[in-house]
């Protein structure tokens, strides 16, 4: 199981086809093949060993997936850096897993020059953008241009291919270790999963640091299809892609579905190519699926749940459970059934598997189980104990096998004894007109231990009190779901991936407390 | 990558549902697996330790299948006996790969009976059939009922599944040694690569102890479809289950959907049900297919072609390209193209790879290739250099990477220094009205190194003198392929997969004389 496999079968199916496309490059698979080969050459002549990583800080881009793949054809491993993130953070995991070389772009090379500095195990930074390099820099092209095509290394089955950092909505990152034999299988279970016609076009606009991206694009690449890679997602410039390119398949978040079919200029383009539409990291109301479905028709949709540590999905739901009919309501709200490779189990805090129905703890087992967090071995045993990855978030299963995921563990509230789902209480406080976006979380209580807090974001305009609040969340839930505190704000924390970062709304509060986990 | 995934996964999601029928048994995933935990414990009981080989020597049946996952969630190997083999090459198998414990039907308990006399490792025989066991054996439903249900040994990745005999066809029998990984990537690489609606049902004719069978019978398990189990293919047999099952999958060999057709009762039964047919072993005819398709109206053809070491599957001709058009004729003389696990090339009796058009030898890579053969490192090496598995077979790609498999590389006749390949003879005989089967070796000739040689069955009746036949194949070959001895016969040798048995051809002629290989 190698992931530079689909390099080698493009180039002897259809070594002519378009295997990459961005930034005004367009490269073929036999292009495409040389290209990595040649890479894989350069970073060993920078002293990549086998098992070594590298780092990437760039804006998605054709020269990404080059990235992922030349590494590993020279024996290397990834590690794709979250430009989201701060010159010390970047430099924290730099040194974690001790990556040496760091691949930059044009657009973070000013705080790429910050990182030798703060990082002590970089050495090299390579430039990859346009122009040339600064100074400090070496040039990405230039290298490219003077290295040998190597042949490919075979790193495959337990060998690790990625190190990608996780965190942001529990605290300090953790490097997750996914093998070669992770994305290979995550990969064809996805494909066995959502099958496709021959002939589609990917568009990726998912940053490629974050595993969804990766993954993304690693199942285009299998399928042989070519891959569109935006820098980011911008309505105009997707909808365009889509009629210049035509687009096959795309991946968003279901609030990227609303920005673009609520786009002004949205019937200015041709989207007839399109088929496909898969999502993630949140649920898709009913409103918002039928006017996608008008807004698409004959598009098909389907729902993912996963997360880094599973390379990433374990369930989906398909097509047929998004069409209109008796199960439509309650499919849509579950995260849908285990994916090929995955199975899925709800446990008690003892890890005793509970039965249909009852909300525990979501674990899941299979091949794409992570390998475990890099130089943690407390975190990733407490993680996998019992060969099952525990996902930390709640849920229950159905008598079908569907999944219903409830909360984050974490994000759970216990408050005078009784638990809280956030979930439920943000739902509630969703139905208010007046409420753009909210948060609920726990903060500490002298009397209840956690009290329920709301953090809300009004529509522009809106005006809103606790009283009103509290009388709404009274009409729906018991009083001790309901909010006792209220704070407004602008905006939530979001994380790289669209995520609420509901540690950052915590922290301030929980500074000098203690809070159980889990 | 545990293959016991599927009854794990099946208890959860669909406990009540039928996963084994046959020999009036039906159970469901929760009864299914049950008896394998309880297999696996009367297993463990008898001795067996982890990655110890146990053996059946049956027709096929659900105990077959339990067979399968009772052996590895005990921890052991499977060694599934040809029950065409006479008891010698039984035992010779069994002490090859040190078998200790044999199941054994009715069908089989006298052959049976005779092993322990032939076979030094052999010392458990377990009687699987109805009514008591005989005397010097155990019984398989006694054991079951005494044996603790014993949890999953989770044998998994590089962990040895199976010693599966090929051979036969070239001569001594091998091993070939598959692990998890090897038929867990596989079967997830035929559902990627034939998607299902779900619902389905499938039928098994096909032996369990061929690679084939087992393979189907494991990927329907994986899409948690029920199985039906044939003891073997007989028309009237199988017409009925499709009727009595609503059976939807079928794998069958070309001959058998001839026969199936052609049968007289054929119109009596319902096979409304049926939505694909899958063969193996040979291509099939044009004219054929125009039947079958209007046999089975709206039913999908696929094609598949492999061999043991490959778990078994490494190319596929899908149902769109079996539909008339103007490419049909070209797809279906192929073997299609590399499943998404697999890849392929030829190469030339130096390793070096061919360029597009050229015939070589047909190689592939990727995880569904076996580990190698049981205690035969030598051949193991040899058929494993660079990387790659040396089929034996040879062919050529086309420039969008179809594989058309010319022959096997030992069938080839090197004649005056001239490569003949024997299907292409083979095919000009067949042309022949009078030619019910035929055959072409190659035999030592003085003068020639090898002179080029027919065995043909005659239909009933026919008259045919080798004149007509020299005549015939000089209008459509060169004279150096032309038979230049010719031999009547009532039958051909064929395998119990139903493959042409050439080496039983060649060895009287070759008694004494050494033939160059491959």
């Amino acid at each position: 199981m190698y992931l530079t496999q689909c390099v080698h079968k493009g180039v002897r199916q259809c070594p002519q086809a378009v295997a990459v496309v961005g930034q005004g490059l367009r490269w073929t698979f036999a292009q495409f093949q040389d290209r990595v080969a040649r890479l894989a050459g350069a970073l060993q002549g920078l002293g990549m060993q086998a098992g070594d990583r590298v780092g990437m800080l760039a804006q998605n881009g054709v020269r990404s997936v080059e990235f992922f793949q030349g590494t590993w054809w020279g024996g290397g491993v990834v590690n794709p850096v979250n430009t989201r993130w701060s010159a010390r953070e970047i430099a924290y995991s730099l040194d974690d897993c001790d990556t040496r070389i760091l691949l930059v772009d044009a657009h973070f090379a000013a705080l790429a020059a910050t990182l030798p500095g703060l990082s002590a195990s970089l050495q090299t930074l390579v430039y990859c953008g346009e122009g040339p390099a600064p100074t400090g820099m070496l040039s990405y092209e230039a290298l490219l241009a003077a290295a040998p095509a190597v042949p490919d290394a075979l790193r495959q089955g337990d060998d690790l291919a990625a190190v990608m950092y996780t965190g942001g909505t529990t605290g300090q990152p953790k490097g997750v270790m996914l093998s070669q034999a992770n994305f290979y299988t995550g990969t064809l279970s996805g494909i066995a999963a959502s099958p496709r016609r021959p002939g589609g076009v990917g568009l990726v606009v998912s940053p490629l640091f974050h595993v969804a991206g990766c993954a993304l694009s690693l199942q285009l690449m299998r399928r042989l299809f070519p891959q569109v890679i935006l820098p980011a997602f911008e309505e105009v410039q997707v909808l365009q892609t889509l009629q210049d390119e035509g687009v096959t398949e795309l991946f968003l978040v279901p609030t990227m579905v609303k920005r673009l079919i609520e786009h002004p200029r949205f019937a200015d383009f041709d989207r007839s190519s399109l088929r496909n539409i898969s999502y993630g990291a949140a649920p898709i109301d009913a409103t918002l699926l039928s006017q996608a479905m008008a807004a698409f028709p004959g598009v098909q949709f389907s729902q993912s749940y996963g997360m880094t540590e599973l390379s990433p999905t374990v369930s989906t739901v398909g097509p047929d459970e998004h069409l209109p009919g008796p199960d439509q309501a309650r499919w849509l709200r579950s995260a849908g059934r285990a994916v090929p490779i995955a199975e899925l189990r709800i446990v008690d805090p003892e890890d005793r598997e509970l039965p249909t129905g009852q909300i525990g703890e979501i674990c899941a087992r299979g091949p794409m189980v992570m390998q475990g967090y890099w130089n943690k071995p407390a975190e990733t045993a407490e993680a996998l104990r019992g060969g099952w990855l525990h996902t930390g978030d709640s849920g229950y299963l159905d008598e079908e096998g569907y999944l219903y995921v409830v909360d984050r563990i974490k994000d759970m509230i216990v408050s005078g004894g009784e638990n809280v789902y956030s979930a439920e209480v943000e739902n509630v406080l969703a139905r208010l007109p007046q409420v753009s976006m909210c948060a609920v979380i726990g903060v500490p209580d002298a009397r209840w231990g956690e009290r329920v807090h709301a953090v809300i974001v009004l529509r522009p305009g809106a005006v809103l009190d606790e009283a009103h609040i509290a009388a709404h969340c009274r009409a729906f839930i018991a009083g001790y779901k309901c909010p006792r505190s209220v704070e407004f704000r602008t905006e939530l924390p979001l994380s790289a991936a669209g995520k609420l970062l509901k540690f950052n709304l915590r922290e301030p509060y929980w500074a000098g407390h203690s809070r159980r986990v889990g």
